[in-house]
């Protein structure tokens, strides 16, 4: 049984630009472990204290198979283990499986806990002891080990066999520092094997572009864990991508780490995790990227049509993913025919109707509209193309101003006139944080006298995204909003050159699917 | 001797994305040969018409030592080799030296050539012999070799030895599709060693994120000819990236491929091929992207402060990289001390300068800000705590109005009032595409009557990221901003709830700043 360890949460977390907030990692945990991953590696608690609210936030969550992990170092030298900061923070967790690093490389010890090499032993072997004493299971994670084993093979293995007598679980084998070649990471996982009888597992940067191979050829050399972030996020070049990693040894090698129906989730999930990075996702990616399987070549077009095997790796369908041919630089078009399949199950795929909201989507994609994390804005807008839809309000027009004088703070205020379909308007205004705020407060001001419900609704999740960010001040913008009534959650989507429109088209659909859900129920 | 063999401008051109023109291609190659490369792959003649030009204007480029190889096919079984036009627009070019690619793989002879086995060993023979008999040195890429032999090993080594048998003079292994591992490649690179006593090259794709370890291991084999692309650009996910290659080679595994001073300029001919290419560089490439030597955790830069090679694997100047001490949350005092070190060479970390720095930065990071890309908001703040720092404009008021009337497009308007030091007072007023963008225009516009260099400044990037997002539209949000006066690039920030006036900050900052550069270098 080959064990997967994501550490995206963690390492990953450490990569320039990602920064997960608490919001952010329990939703990227339950898709984790919806994917089937062993191990979450949830937060570092004894260096952040914000990791300690997730691991509390994160109790309520009910995991299907997935443990989630917190990360620590050995103890400090001036700490006996029972009063380390560091080692009670992760007792504190209440998390059953703890993983702790420790020092293989003597430089390491040396130059940088400034303790000897014998000293380094203790506090590897008490600090282990210490959490198995205390009914934990812990995955040792021995940084620095191929560096550190390069330099002095012996010293190297005798820190792993003191974390193994403490009572360790499995030592993981790090390169940490990313610049090992494949051959020397099998002669060090076999090394290792021939003298601890525990499983081992692999840690491998990408410093040298060869991450995914460090862990595949680990494995190979049977290595039973393999820790990596999704999308290889990590400081410097980042981890070894776990999005990689995990469709090659279940498809090329037939190692069987993942369900079929697991490794399905692969793309959406991997996207997920970059939106929730607010990064573009990487379309070159293997596996998961939206170029994987594009072919743009003719004679390579002609090949595929002809036998997709001619120049395709593997099934793209296997991992969520699929063909498309660049015929023009626009993309999605059988996705968006999945997409009317997954709604619309009984319909005929040619039907007019069908054939005209294929190709509303096509023009809304095209504009950088995106409607995977916005299905109350894809409801809508599928409803407005197939049936012709009613909206609850028409909007007769809005204002907003924003002030600053000298040192006074900055003052945002909005003004809305609305008419409800009666015919009568309400000609309202309201102050805000910011503009879309008071935009946001004047709209359910001037709303709520006609529909009551709308005070239930909240928003819950507002996020923008600068889409092609060359363009300076003058870009494009997607604004993404979650709403909720406190029984369900829906989300929206608005894109605009100025954010407060792509926010008021965003804000207008969270309103408008309140009405219509309510309307439907009733 | 281990030859390199850059495919950028064919094999790279057809990524998604990238188109270079004949002018790119012209700068490339003369990059490319200044570097170190020993063979560059101009361009298709028989495929593209256009790549015939490239081959005529590169004969006016003095190059060092680079050898400009055309690509072409095997002749179609309907011409004879003379009559072939793929084959005469490979003489036609004038290239010494002459790449062509041929089937190893029967499924591609009979289900993409419609050939029969015996009849594509034929074409590969002809064609090869038709251009050795007149006078060209002929590199054979061997498409999909290493499916081909994974069907049928025997096969797969015919055809290789019908290039040879008619004077090939190195066979080039490929795998085509990307999707096979580095023991793979290694197996069948001996095999043909084994057969075959000519040299043997590598040409590996990144379907599985193997790209570069398939290149290495395949050298580690004895491939003694590497072919791969500057980015890993290529079709779908990419060819193998020479640019993390070639540094492995060479300092890793001692292999001459390279001078030290070619070396030396990868990153910035890596760069400059993004640049060409108009897509943005990808900041976590190996060795050559700018947080390939970054370093973001307080332990991992207290560490490299004692001992770079604790936590990077090679010299980052090597290969013309540098380190970087990202300021973010996760860093500490000696992540300050290091930024400022330059300008107090004798403060450590407990003088009144560092300590005054580090809480005003604690308290900015605890509002949201970072500084990790916006080291001219850094830079600002700096000497703001440390000297005082007197601005070059003051802000006496702004006002934003955005409207919408019913079906009306939305439209944006920004007032601004500044004062410049000598008192003297700019009103003025701007349209813009989008709030922001107005404050921008409108800003630019009063400011560049007192100083016209920020004519020069433009913006090449401008992010969002909503902090919180839980907090709806009420919720704060991180602007950044990257600006350049057409020689430098800089970062700035602004953290606000109100997204305007984040924006401001951000904007202001990137103006201060060229004056303060400015002024500092006059």
């Amino acid at each position: 049984m080959l064990e997967l360890y994501d550490t995206t949460l963690r390492d990953g977390n450490q990569g320039e630009g990602v920064a997960f907030s608490v919001e952010d990692k329990l939703l990227i945990i339950k898709a984790l472990d919806h994917l089937g991953i062993h191990y979450i590696e949830g937060g570092y608690p004894g260096s952040n204290p914000k990791d300690m609210e997730l691991f509390k936030s994160a109790e309520a969550l009910e995991l299907q198979q997935a443990a989630i992990v917190p990360f620590g170092s050995t103890r400090h030298p001036r700490y006996q283990p029972s009063a380390d900061p560091n080692l009670l923070a992760l007792l504190d967790t209440g998390a059953r499986t703890v993983t702790i690093f420790g020092k293989s490389w003597e430089l390491h010890a040396t130059d940088v806990l400034r303790v000897t090499a014998q000293e380094n032993i203790e506090l590897i072997e008490s600090s282990v002891r210490f959490l198995v004493e205390n009914g934990r299971e812990v995955i040792y994670d021995a940084e620095h080990f191929f560096d550190g084993y390069d330099d002095q093979p012996d010293y190297a293995l005798q820190t792993l066999k003191a974390a193994a007598r403490a009572g360790a679980r499995c030592v993981v084998l790090c390169d940490t520092n990313g610049g090992r070649l494949p051959l020397e990471i099998q002669e060090g996982v076999r090394a290792v094997m021939a003298e601890i009888n525990l499983p081992v597992g692999i840690h491998p940067h990408n410093d040298a572009g060869m991450g995914v191979a460090n862990a595949v050829l680990a494995v190979q050399a049977g290595a039973a864990h393999v820790q990596g972030t999704f999308n290889g996020y990590g400081e410097r070049c980042g981890n070894a991508n776990l999005a990689s990693i995990i469709p090659t040894l279940k498809l090329k090698l037939g190692i069987d780490c993942i369900s079929e129906d697991g490794l399905s989730q692969l793309m959406e999930t991997s996207r997920l995790i970059s939106e929730l990075a607010n990064l573009p996702h990487d379309e070159r990616q293997p596996y998961v990227g939206s170029s994987a399987f594009a072919h743009k070549g003719g004679m390579h077009i002609d090949a595929v049509c002809k036998n997709p095997r001619t120049f395709e790796h593997i099934d793209p369908e296997l991992v969520g993913n699929e063909q498309r041919i660049l015929i023009s630089d626009q993309a999605g078009k059988s996705a968006i025919l999945k997409k009317i399949e997954r709604r619309y199950p009984n319909d005929d795929k040619n039907s007019p109707e069908v054939i005209a909201l294929f190709d509303r989507l096509k023009e809304a994609e095209n504009e950088g509209y995106q409607y995977e994390a916005a299905d109350a804005s894809f409801e809508l807008l599928t409803r407005t193309v197939l049936n012709g839809y009613q909206p609850f309000f028409d909007l007769l027009g809005f204002r907003v101003i924003i002030e600053k004088v000298k040192d006074h703070s900055i003052r945002s205020e909005a003004t809305i006139k609305v008419m409800a379909p009666g015919g009568e308007v309400e000609h309202t205004a309201a102050d805000g944080d910011g503009p879309v705020n008071a935009l946001d407060r004047a709209l359910r001001k001037a709303l709520e006298r006609f529909y009551p419900s709308l005070q239930d609704v909240h928003l819950t999740d507002y996020k923008v995204r600068v889409l092609d960010t060359q363009a300076g001040t003058g870009a494009k913008v997607r604004v993404l909003i979650e709403a909720s009534d406190g029984r369900e959650h829906w989300g929206t989507v608005g894109v605009s050159e100025n954010i407060i429109q792509a926010s008021w088209e965003a804000l207008i659909d969270s309103l408008e699917y309140k009405l219509y859900k309510d309307s439907r129920e009733a």
